[in-house]
């Protein structure tokens, strides 16, 4: 019998995106122009494909206009570098989204790191993730920062609590436990080298799962009236986390889908939209 | 009675100045130009004049020229950024020691950034924390790198270890977390805000306590075998750990002063002649 009460993702990434449109058409009549996101995509890998052009869609429907950059498969690290650092000098992109994973042969570390920080909205390069690590202003990875308006909006206060993040990935795992440390939680990092994972996630209070093996945490792993979050992404829609036996014990649960994965495109949007605001010069709309 | 075996990181700190200085010496040969360290420290306070008078003085044995930037306490943040830009462009200087903490009405971290990382051999940029962060090439901040070096020393692989830091500065407890966890620890932070300290140090097979607080670890609180680490610096040569009562207990730990303490000036040193190395094109001395 399920007990956890859910973390409605969908609805509040719709409110987010509702409050997005509203202070994008805000900006656009005080300054006479739209927030813009550039996309970028290189290759046409049917999945990366699909996930830029829900972007498009959603920066559409909250008024933030888009600007697609499709470059060939072939592209080489230095041809997107000059790419990218031309849109971050263009005053007329605010925000900057290269879609990854990209090609084997391109140096993703460089094309990330040849946004300038101030358009960085998807929260990919070494200085956001160190202004989120070191809780300064800047943009955080957004399904990162999605979690954290999800704990939030169901009045989970991380501080002296403990969490335990399951994965380290750069974009993921690593930014989502130091965010969670800025707000003063006690946090531990497992991984694939965890000698006795179900241990370390008895522990938590707060379990951010974040590795890509379906259903890796079980029921039985978890403390009972602990938080579970699912940003775990396999094929088939199915989570990190195995949801029946879990939500048993937790006290609240993402559900996959309807979970993280509305709040990514929302934070995207809402830093969008940040972005342009202070590029515009209206910090406060 | 103590059974811990002592990790001695003065004879390994002058084992690795020793290296340094004969990589200093090879450099100099064939390249004709001697490693240089920048040191700019504002104000005159005498803790920060000390330290960088000892640096200085290892430079001088270890064959690396240091030219020292004095500045005054009034200088501004703009001053400051200007200085350490202009050393971050100078082709005769290789690497960039600023002393911190500075005063008070300057911004640390815009007088960090303005740092090449290419130069910052103190590690306290955001990409070398980045780099860090992601076990990707690039300098160390010098304490949490000096606690690697004497885990390596002694032979204590983290790999599926499970690593308490007790601290989280941006220079000492978060990297040293980091660097942890990229060797395939599974690592726990603790501060302030942790509710059961004991109990969170207790799961340790590794502690680093880096917090600045006199002897807050105590015995009990230390898993039989773990290894200490005390990066802890208080008044009075006193450290994290209350030594004597955590020795009984521990496999490995460090004394204080005499553990962690010369590993940083060694690390700062080995640092900046890899930095020279690079920049005069001999990487491989």
């Amino acid at each position: 019998m399920s007990q956890a009460r859910l973390m409605d993702g969908t609805s509040l990434a719709r409110r987010i995106l509702e409050e997005t449109g509203k202070r994008a058409a805000g900006l656009t009549e005080r300054t006479g122009t739209a927030p813009c996101l550039a996309t970028v995509l290189v290759g046409e890998d049917p999945a990366s494909v699909t996930y830029v052009r829900m972007k498009q869609n959603r920066c559409r429907k909250a008024g933030i206009t888009s600007r697609h950059v499709a470059l060939p498969a072939a592209t080489t690290t230095e041809e997107l570098v000059g790419t990218l650092e031309a849109l971050s000098a263009d005053p007329g992109v605010h925000g900057i989204l290269l879609q990854h994973p990209m090609g084997e042969h391109i140096d993703e570390r460089a094309a990330f790191e040849a946004i300038a920080p101030g358009k960085d909205v998807d929260g990919v390069t070494f200085a956001s993730f160190a202004t989120m690590s070191f809780g300064l202003p800047g943009f955080v990875s957004c399904t990162p920062g999605g979690v954290m308006r999800l704990l939030d909006e169901y009045g989970v206060d991380p501080a002296g609590k403990r969490a335990v993040v399951v994965g380290r990935s750069a974009i993921l795992g690593k930014p989502a436990g130091m965010l969670l440390l800025a707000r003063d939680a006690t946090v531990t990092y497992c991984h694939s080298r965890t000698r006795d994972l179900s241990a370390a996630v008895r522990e938590a209070d707060i379990v951010v799962a974040a590795v890509g093996r379906p259903r890796l945490i079980r029921g039985q792993d978890v403390k009972p009236g602990a938080v579970v979050i699912d940003a775990g992404y396999n094929p088939g829609n199915i989570g990190d986390v195995d949801f029946d036996s879990a939500a048993e014990r937790a006290s609240l649960i993402t559900p996959v889908p309807g979970g993280v994965g509305p709040m990514t495109i929302a934070t995207l949007l809402e830093q969008t939209v940040d972005a342009a605001a202070r590029q515009l010069g209206a910090a406060g709309v």
